[in-house]
């Protein structure tokens, strides 16, 4: 799965091959379709790893108030690297996420990752809710909302070189105060 | 260029060959590179095409108050079809916008094609702030942000298949009413 993340980062989704995989994980090639038939089994075993990982990664919202939890929410989600092999994995991401328009089993493993992503920031908004930090917004709306913005911004920061993941800070506070967050007066 | 968006809803992105846009416009291959001396001065070319293409679809904006061309921006960019020729060109659209994070010349195209979008819906919200319709927000932070919220509802419409284009009017609904048009009581 190492061996996947970095071939994934060094030639992006299109030049990645079970040979690649086998000569960055240091094993012989048939090892790896001894566990994975085909390319499309790796890729497939790859974003359930993915997921996993990003479900650690998300922990890391800590046990603060909801408010604190969504706003270190998108500051992780904004904290896209460029030009290094995490930035270089990102752009790959994008491309296996846009290959999944084409192939049913990317999507459906794609569409895990996400549902999980959700279910983070729904728990979050709900608890918002329920506390009086928040409005009383529709937690699973909204949370979608924030993550075709975050996505959108983080794709154009990715593919079009834009400053979007720093322009969005202020646009998506303005979102967060007009609509989330519990009127203070 | 005709035949480039036919090629592109066929066999998408990658499939594009100068000989298959000769095809589709029933002419040599020869009198492609004799107007593109390479498939990616082709592409460029097409993305200025489109580029002009979009303009005058965002003409159907229309005449009216700022509210009412916000509100029809965000129904032009959210009615995305599928499974037809345009939806299918939507895919291989994304899959050029994807391409953009390794080829400099179409990033330089694209940027060119969102900067056209976001003056048009600038222009709009500069209008509405004027008018007092809208309240005092910064029009081009506001317009990235819509963009990039909208184009992350259509990439996860068009790759995952979720219903975020739907999903996505009320939390967009909400976002204008609690931070942009002017309130009203």
């Amino acid at each position: 799965m190492v061996g996947t993340y970095r071939v994934l980062a060094d030639v992006g989704f299109d030049g990645l091959t079970t040979q690649r995989v086998a000569d960055a994980a240091d094993c012989s090639q048939s090892l790896v379709h001894y566990h994975y038939d085909t390319k499309e089994d790796l890729v497939v075993a790859f974003l359930e790893w993915v997921r996993e990982a990003e479900g650690d990664y998300l922990e890391g919202l800590g046990e603060g108030s909801a408010e604190d939890r969504l706003r270190a929410f998108v500051d992780l989600q904004l904290s896209i690297p460029r030009d290094d092999e995490h930035g270089w994995f990102n752009v790959a991401f994008l491309e296996l996420q846009t290959a999944a328009a084409r192939n049913d089993r990317y999507r459906d493993a794609l569409r895990e990752f996400t549902s999980m992503v959700d279910d983070v920031l729904v728990a979050v908004i709900e608890d918002g809710v329920e506390t009086g930090e928040f409005r009383d917004v529709d937690p699973r709306a909204t949370a979608r909302f924030l993550r075709y913005a975050l996505h959108g911004a983080v794709g154009a920061t990715l593919t079009l070189h834009e400053d979007a993941t720093e322009a969005v800070r202020a646009p998506v506070e303005a979102y967060l105060e007009g609509v989330v967050l519990a009127e203070t007066d």
